[in-house]
């Protein structure tokens, strides 16, 4: 399997982030990607296809929020990385503000995803990652793997959140549709609910997305991903969460996973997407699933067995020194 | 003038506050309402009048959130004060949210307001404060000042921030409706934008909403009180704001409250409530303007011509060695 990687998406390292009341190290180090690179044998640098996909996904005034906020933040001279402290309650709509503190309350959901001068850059070579997987599976590869690293699942068209500041999996979806394909599916396996990814094809029906996910009645994201949010307009029925309780091992999983491809099967996707994230792990830091290095090769190969062409991009996953194995058992069992 | 405060509203006394990218000292001390209560000679004892009144204007679950919160975020093992880290970024409905941090986000929009087991307490007793107030008035006293400590106006129906938990204003003004009156008026003169009692009366035309305020392109609370903002359906035109630039003085300030007031004289209220914040005055440690303690008096004058029964509610503030003077000239001004 073709695996893609730049080490540009390295340099983005913030410091700290807002965590159930104090600030804490950011888990999404770069060791993270750095790791599983090193466990899969290294990976192809992806080609730049600039940023069209992007902002394909996203929108303008949002990829200007991400472009200026860092020298904002430092001409306002705040200390630290970027960071809000107050977001908008009601429904956002366009509105003219100037100060930095304002700007990232209404492009961001919360205080643990800080802004550098690098995390743009390390994004958009997460995103060509996600691209050039993509283009090579359009191209004919069975399968291939997007080193992703920031994670994209918790970013929206216009917000930033969970560590994720561009929607790899939505800019890869949205380019295979972009390139003829008719219908496209994305499997959220990350602990964590994809809101981002959910958001961005809410109302429409060419983009499948189903998350197997903590209860989010215990787990971040919290405000979405329950088990009624099924999609709107074109898109209803095109969304399906189902939220696992915190300690589901295998079994319970598994079956989850098994009622989300049927349901896929049922779509008859042209492309695949896994959202793959491995803080399912029994021993991961910040998450309580209970799911074993070996377990990942069984989720593939159950995926595999449908015989869809398929994107893997890397969402989540913080016990570092696991990264490696639990990614290696998935592509191996895939 | 009669005036109202209960000792217990000093109890309520966070640490911390996230603000501009980092935890600062809490700004809203319990200081602040003992050097007012101190300059202005005392105050009475207000009654204890029950939770009816504020039940009337906050929703019954964010109520049973702001009484759990503190000993959930114990429970949870939480250090310091309660304080959220994520908030949703789309329109909210009713979840089923089981942590802590996930109830906070759910029920405010700021990292700077946070909770301890006082208050909800303090918070009470300064809607008591407010409601003493009120009844006065409706009793046929011309003015009364409630040196409401938590402020208000920041907290919606179902949501707290800006160091509000309940907002004693609309508690108020849903009190003197209850008791009869049919038009009231709040005129909010803080430095910052009332964006809780705007929404509460959003949509209602027998409570008339208008606030002088920093622009909220450069200032909290950003989300809320641009020009544009009437009140929609029965309260269309019912919500007028006035944001002024960063550095106003007396006579950008005095012409827009003489439109207030023109506005305000049209809607012909039974009964006024000043929102007062002197957060607007020169020395202020987190504001912008340039008003003078002798100011305060100028301002409070032009008000009181208009003759209608007022309620002066203390709103923000936090110069704390000025605060008195400052109070004390617009009391004696009225």
């Amino acid at each position: 399997m073709r695996r893609f990687f730049s080490a540009r998406q390295l340099a983005h390292a913030p410091a700290l982030e807002l965590h159930n009341g104090g600030f804490t190290a950011f888990a999404e180090t770069p060791s993270r990607a750095a790791t599983i690179r090193d466990a899969i044998g290294g990976a192809e640098e992806p080609a730049d296809r600039g940023d069209a996909a992007i902002r394909a996904v996203h929108s303008a005034d949002y990829l200007a929020f991400l472009a200026e906020a860092p020298a904002r933040w430092a001409a306002a001279g705040r200390p630290g990385d970027a960071m809000g402290y107050v977001w908008p309650v009601v429904g956002r709509r366009s509105l003219r503000i100037e100060r930095i503190d304002g700007l990232i309350g209404r492009y961001s959901f919360d205080a643990s995803t800080p802004l550098t001068a690098d995390s743009y850059g390390s994004a958009y070579w997460s995103a060509q990652s996600a691209l050039a997987a993509t283009h090579a599976v359009l191209g004919g590869e069975r399968a291939a793997f997007a080193l992703c690293r920031p994670p994209g699942h918790h970013a929206g068209s216009d917000y930033l959140g969970g560590y994720c500041y561009l929607n790899t999996a939505a800019i890869a979806a949205q380019a295979a549709i972009d390139a003829g394909r008719q219908r496209v599916a994305i499997l959220d396996i990350d602990y964590h609910h994809g809101n981002g990814t959910q958001d961005i094809f809410w109302d429409r029906g060419d983009v499948f997305y189903a998350s197997i996910h903590a209860d989010p009645a215990t787990d971040y994201p919290f405000y979405w991903g329950h088990a009624d949010e099924r999609g709107e307009g074109d898109g209803h029925g095109a969304t399906l969460n189902l939220p696992l309780p915190q300690g589901s091992g295998l079994e319970p999983f598994r079956r989850a996973q098994a009622t989300v491809l049927e349901a896929i099967a049922r779509f008859a996707p042209d492309l695949l997407i896994v959202s793959l994230g491995v803080d399912t792990w029994e021993g991961d830091p910040i998450s309580h699933f209970k799911l074993t290095t070996g377990d990942y090769a069984v989720l593939a190969a159950d995926i595999a067995g449908f015989g869809w062409p398929t994107v893997v991009a890397m969402e989540g996953g913080y016990a570092v020194d696991a990264l490696g194995a639990n990614v290696a058992s998935f592509l191996g069992g895939f």
